[in-house]
């Protein structure tokens, strides 16, 4: 088994098979959580799960669960998931790349004859995305109890569906209660979704946790004022104030460096007239650490140096705090395994935080968690364009291959 | 003569009648151009300069001009003007003080028995504030030869409605070509509509010209990127070069103080969401300096920076310049003429520029121009709030007065 890698080629060409369900002209997907695409794919996937020798059975989520036994099946099973659903003009990878990887673990163990000593899960979890119905990783946040199950299933999209009803008339709504079993471990693979990989010429990701985040609203109050008739000093420019804001936000970033992440995104202007001096600015501010003492020092900072600026440029600032996310690590062993695989297939590896939500965020709740991240084109992701390479895939499935028999192993030593 | 002042009282009573012509509840003024108000305050305007005995015609642009005679009546009139429309939500101030001072200037000349040698004319020109019918400065500009008649006549408010059809809806189709005579000289009384002469506590500004200006709009083309995965030094931030370059503008304006304003007013960040790395922003530039080479200067400097700031942000940005208003000086010696007035009656003065548009800015194309400013609440304009005080204005009549007898000195004495 050292030497066992997977079949590239293969999980290739069945990621771009699946790619046909809600294929769009630009070679995006757009496939939303429980529509007809949604359901298309999913049908597919009980097929050649059930081809590959598993037991399909589905949960009061919609989410798929491919039974694979192990040789001792009274193990919690060890899993591997991610997600179906993507955004509305998604791309081919961004969880899909997850699900098929498994699914290619699964068929390069059948093709080698080897039988795990825990059972094998395949999962595809139900809207990740949150595109459709909101919030996101919603079957993976009530199977980890993170959200209720009633409030599950009162989510709404934008036209007044049910997602209820939905999951029942796609013919999702599963008998298995959400959850009904513990997971032994779980394993996620999904495309980086941002730079890093691919800048530095590596191919797998070890990801380590979940960085923090914090969301602000700021506005700040200056006077509307003449743009002819009024000098320079004399002015209360609410623009001006804010260009300083966000200058000492990246300053502020920097400062912590590299980890940290801060984004202006959302700005309004008022009154927004070319002659007039704006007497208002409403801002948002995303920052991100990995270390939640860092980030409540990047808070500190930022409080700061709002009130200072504010004062300076002679204007009024509030800020609002208004979302807050605490990091959060993986499993050192599940890590560890994930490493161990790379270094034994001789990939270049490092150790990554993720930036993004992923279901295994909300898993490594109530399981030991590993996620490995492999790169993507420009970073570019939730986007048509959205693209990776054949090798980097089967490079990263490999490793997942190899991250599971390894935990498999250990915990069979340890239940021995 | 030389130490006739104005009746004070009677100019503030005459303002506070006229308010009512579309008064608002929070006490300013809503009298659009050829409205039904805008008839109500013409009709007054003439009923008083004819009581005043003056007499009263109109032109094909609807503006009233009300004739003083002189002794010696085929000299060419000096003049007193402003306007008596308003913006929407405008003030009692705004123009109707040039009008209703030129008025308290021919009363009180009734009241002394003084004949000036050449006729006087109080004009009040129709559609200065270009808030129904675009653009302002309408019928002084046709005076002045700025604007074809054609063009005005054409000229449509938000409902469809010609400003030729309005004009004689509400009677004011006058008869008179526009223009079909020359003014001997002109003057105007205005609130500054902004915050020096208040600040300063100085009662007379002697207007020596109006500030050239430049408009630019400048779009900062990044790339979109997520907000939680794309390290910072891997973006290209369309909003960070934006705040490094209204930093900068404002520190160019600095650069050429105290006279130089610039000021971004229109902001327009895409794609606006709060996790997401702006990819673009579109910004407006309102630039404006009385000396042509002064802001030829900093139109060079902006180029530069907005060059350089993009190469050091890593993002594109387009420059494109809009619109320009070369600056432009009143007559010396109308401005001789204010400053003199204001030394007799013992005001405090000094020269100041206007950083708005006036009738007397287009008038100064046809005839020797000279303009009086008089402080104003907060420089408050264009509002409901905007206030001044019965004293200022009395001491701006006052030196109206003196100028217009001082002009009509050294006119009779340069024609005898």
């Amino acid at each position: 088994m050292k030497n066992l890698q997977v079949n590239g080629e293969r999980l290739w060409d069945t990621i771009m098979e699946t790619a046909k369900f809600g294929g769009t002209e630009k070679g995006g997907v757009c496939r939303l959580t429980l529509s007809d695409t949604d359901r298309q794919v999913r049908d597919w996937l009980a097929r050649e799960c059930e081809s590959a020798g598993c037991t399909v059975s589905i949960d009061e989520m919609g989410s798929i669960f491919a039974r694979r036994p192990g040789k001792v099946d009274t193990l919690p099973p060890i899993a591997i998931g991610s997600h179906l659903d993507t955004q509305p003009t998604g791309g081919k990878f961004d969880g899909i790349a997850g699900v098929l990887s498994g699914l290619e673990v699964l068929r390069t163990l059948n093709e080698a004859g080897h039988t795990t000593s825990a059972p094998l899960e395949l999962i595809d979890w139900t809207n990740e995305e949150g595109s459709r119905f909101t919030p996101p990783m919603l079957a993976s946040g009530v199977f980890s109890g993170v959200f209720e199950h009633d409030f599950a299933y009162a989510s709404e999209d934008r036209d007044g569906k049910k997602f209820e009803a939905e999951l029942a008339r796609i013919g999702y709504r599963g008998e298995r209660k959400c959850p009904d079993h513990k997971l032994g471990a779980y394993f996620e693979l999904h495309i980086e979704q941002g730079p890093v990989l691919e800048k530095e010429g590596i191919l797998i990701g070890a990801v380590t946790g979940m960085q923090g985040q914090k969301w602000y609203e700021i506005t700040v109050t200056g006077q509307d004022a003449h743009a002819g008739t009024t000098p320079m000093p004399a002015r209360h420019d609410a623009m001006v104030a804010c260009a300083r804001m966000v200058e000492s936000i990246q300053a502020i970033a920097l400062n912590h460096a590299p980890l940290a992440v801060a984004t202006v995104g959302h700005v309004v202007v008022k009154p927004n007239s070319r002659n007039v001096v704006p007497g208002s600015v409403f801002f948002t501010v995303d920052l991100r650490h990995p270390d939640e003492d860092v980030l409540l020092q990047i808070d500190r900072e930022l409080r700061e140096m709002v009130d200072a600026t504010a004062r300076d440029s002679g204007v009024e600032a509030r800020l609002v705090n208004n979302w807050n996310v605490t990091p959060m690590e993986f499993d050192r062993e599940c890590i560890n395994h994930v490493r161990s695989a790379a270094e034994k297939l001789g990939y270049s590896h490092r150790d990554i935080i993720s930036g993004a939500g992923h279901d295994a965020v909300y898993v490594a709740r109530v399981a030991p968690t590993g996620m490995i991240f492999i790169p993507c084109e420009n970073g570019i992701s939730h986007n048509e364009l959205e693209n990776t390479k054949p090798e980097f895939i089967a490079a990263g499935a490999s490793v997942l291959l190899h991250a599971i028999l390894a935990c498999d192993e250990a915990r069979n030593k340890t239940t021995r």
